[in-house]
């Protein structure tokens, strides 16, 4: 049952180490099936010198395990919720890749402050605000979604694929597992440039509008030029 | 005597260099005996690169070397110290990790700041007080064990398992000396953590006390469910 | 044709991953055959895990595609401006070295603050000024090149092999592919001291004028007596 | 002539890139012989990746060359200034390993802080004044030397084996060349952390001078008990 997912989930989530993105099991990526509206997601606390295809469970979108003998992640019911709000969007990783989350355990979204950023991010990548008590306290997983999609309430997050958990750490996400991947190695970099560019020169500001919007749209929308052409 | 637990000790001792813990001898990783009342520890100025469980140290309670032909790590009278004053650890960990220094040598706790932390430790990693000069001058070794237990008068060592020496470094601990690293390994990310995000956001204060609950004891004590399940 | 020259170009690529350069495919490198006034350079998007010299891309001071199957780097346009302006040098490097981009999304130059930079740099590496909306709307990637030359105009490009573009990244040339790359990594390590120099004595000028004649000149001109005789 | 040392020499060149200490050849160690008054040295510009044994130039304390085809690095004068005002020191690094350089750039000496300083330097490591042009353009690299001697007017060389020259880089030295490495380790190492530890706390002040006396004199001099004992 969706063998190819679960490769492909597998092999984003032993891709966390390789980037150096996680410490130990602080991390987890997923994928998502549209059609069967089914999640494939690592396991709970499993080390990734041993995490193999198998391993990976299938949930649906209530949650319930599908197939799979071990205990999902604790993170699952976020992922279940940016799924179901955030049309397009097939694989989700969330880490606490330390310069990512020094922005989230600071309460701010990182500045577009160059070309690095706009070439996969168009504009901000946004910290959500601090969940309440009673979010915590309850369905605290779904509610951490419930958040993030608040915090995108006026931004596309296909534009905007990532976002900083207050006190905690990014959620990332992309057309597919690899490029969720690839797109938290992007975050955690401009993460790590944007912390010292701050330090350097108190008062830059936002990029230039102009160099956003073409950096941006020379790599993503109808007219791109970077890259390939797709055949 | 005691093979398995040479064993254990020499293997988390050679962890160390491989998560960047340690540059040349400076660590030391001992485990304990609580049957036997026995402490395991590292041979003094040994380099990690030829070290073998033979190599390993038992003392007693008071310092005695009860077996093993090298002269027991320098910081031995310290470990004994924690091990007669916290019941329930079975490892220690002593290293000069940088960040973790950063803040010993700073004078200040680590304050926690997100989630990271609060999977591991249940708040601050405290700083001692700095050590008089009768302590430094006298038994430096063993009033270094008293210090920290000071420290813990209102802290429960077993949801704050570890301290930053004022000055000097950390130690850290554990259920056995496996534990005691991952938890060194913890407390260095997160130092590394907390510096920049105080530096981003010096007005941040600590982090949401219902997160860290929610996050501690999710992964600890009776309710916990991150994971699987232990059978 | 070129078939040397491919293959040095194809090598520097190579480089740029392996001294910790790029991430991803940020980045390109180009050499230049002044006989011929043709360009090879990488091509657009392409893995550096799968890069071969038949891959490189062959093109003239117009821009047009002289040989090669793939499209050849969206950056092509800026190289061919800085070959154009400044005779005697034979190779260009354009990465998002991180810690490079840091002081181009500050907008500020390096300062020379050492004999390090010196020994390469005559002087401080210049920040171009932002571009203007009709620059970036317009033909973006040769004005970038233009803006380039404009911060060149009373510094000689051949002392000073190397420049931040404001809000993106630097581009760093050399006699040769190989040499550029070199240059590029002194850039980055000479960025990273210099950021850390000002935030620990924000007073510190530049390094004095004397100091730097003299690492620059015992490396470079007709007296130089640093390294091996050329024979 | 001096095979022995020659490979001591060459092994400790090649400790340089291994502990991460140089980028490119941006470094150099030497080792002498109190017998026969002469320094082998590496020679100027090259690679550490082809450097073998045999390519170590033999100097007199002239700076005359002895023995070896290849021209020796061009800070030889420095060295064999050092070598010439400290007695029993026999081996000496050069590099512009980046924390260090740092410090030196901002033209401050490395307080002692805590105890991994103390472990191996007698309180701080100073910087040197600047030089003038009257010592810069003249016998540069000889002067180097005097003023590094001129710093230590004070201060006991055996007991503090470094310094910073200001707007240069680290000289580190030890018992031998070997050693000399090890204390340009711990140089690098301390310089990170106490940059580190004066952002983070601005007002922490040099360490208590009994705890810097406690771990100096634990490994140093006739009393010491760390390590092994010498058989």
């Amino acid at each position: 049952m969706l063998e190819q997912l679960k490769e492909q989930v597998c092999e984003a989530n032993l891709e966390l180490p390789k980037y150096g993105l996680v410490t130990f099991t602080w991390g987890n990526v997923s994928g998502y099936d549209p059609e069967q509206k089914l999640v494939v997601i690592k396991p709970s606390g499993v080390s990734y010198e041993v995490m193999k295809p198998e391993h990976m469970v299938v949930v649906d979108l209530n949650g319930q395990v599908v197939e799979g003998n071990l205990r999902p992640s604790s993170d699952t019911p976020t992922h279940i919720e940016l799924y179901k709000a955030f049309p397009g969007i097939g694989g989700i990783v969330h880490t606490h890749s330390p310069w990512a989350t020094v922005w989230a355990q600071a309460g701010k979204g990182i500045p577009a402050l160059g070309t690095t950023q706009a070439d996969y991010f168009y504009g901000e990548i946004p910290c959500t605000r601090p969940m309440t008590a009673e979010e915590i306290q309850g369905a605290y997983e779904k509610d951490t979604g419930k958040v993030i999609i608040e915090t995108f309430q006026d931004i596309d997050p296909l534009q905007v694929p990532g976002v900083l958990v207050y006190s905690h750490a990014p959620f990332v996400w992309g057309k597919d597992a690899s490029e969720a991947v690839h797109n938290a190695v992007v975050v955690e970099e401009v993460a790590k440039m944007a912390y010292h560019t701050i330090a350097l020169n108190p008062s830059i500001g936002s990029m230039d509008q102009n160099l956003l919007d073409k950096h941006y749209l020379r790599k993503h929308g109808k007219n791109a030029y970077y890259g390939q052409p797709k055949s």
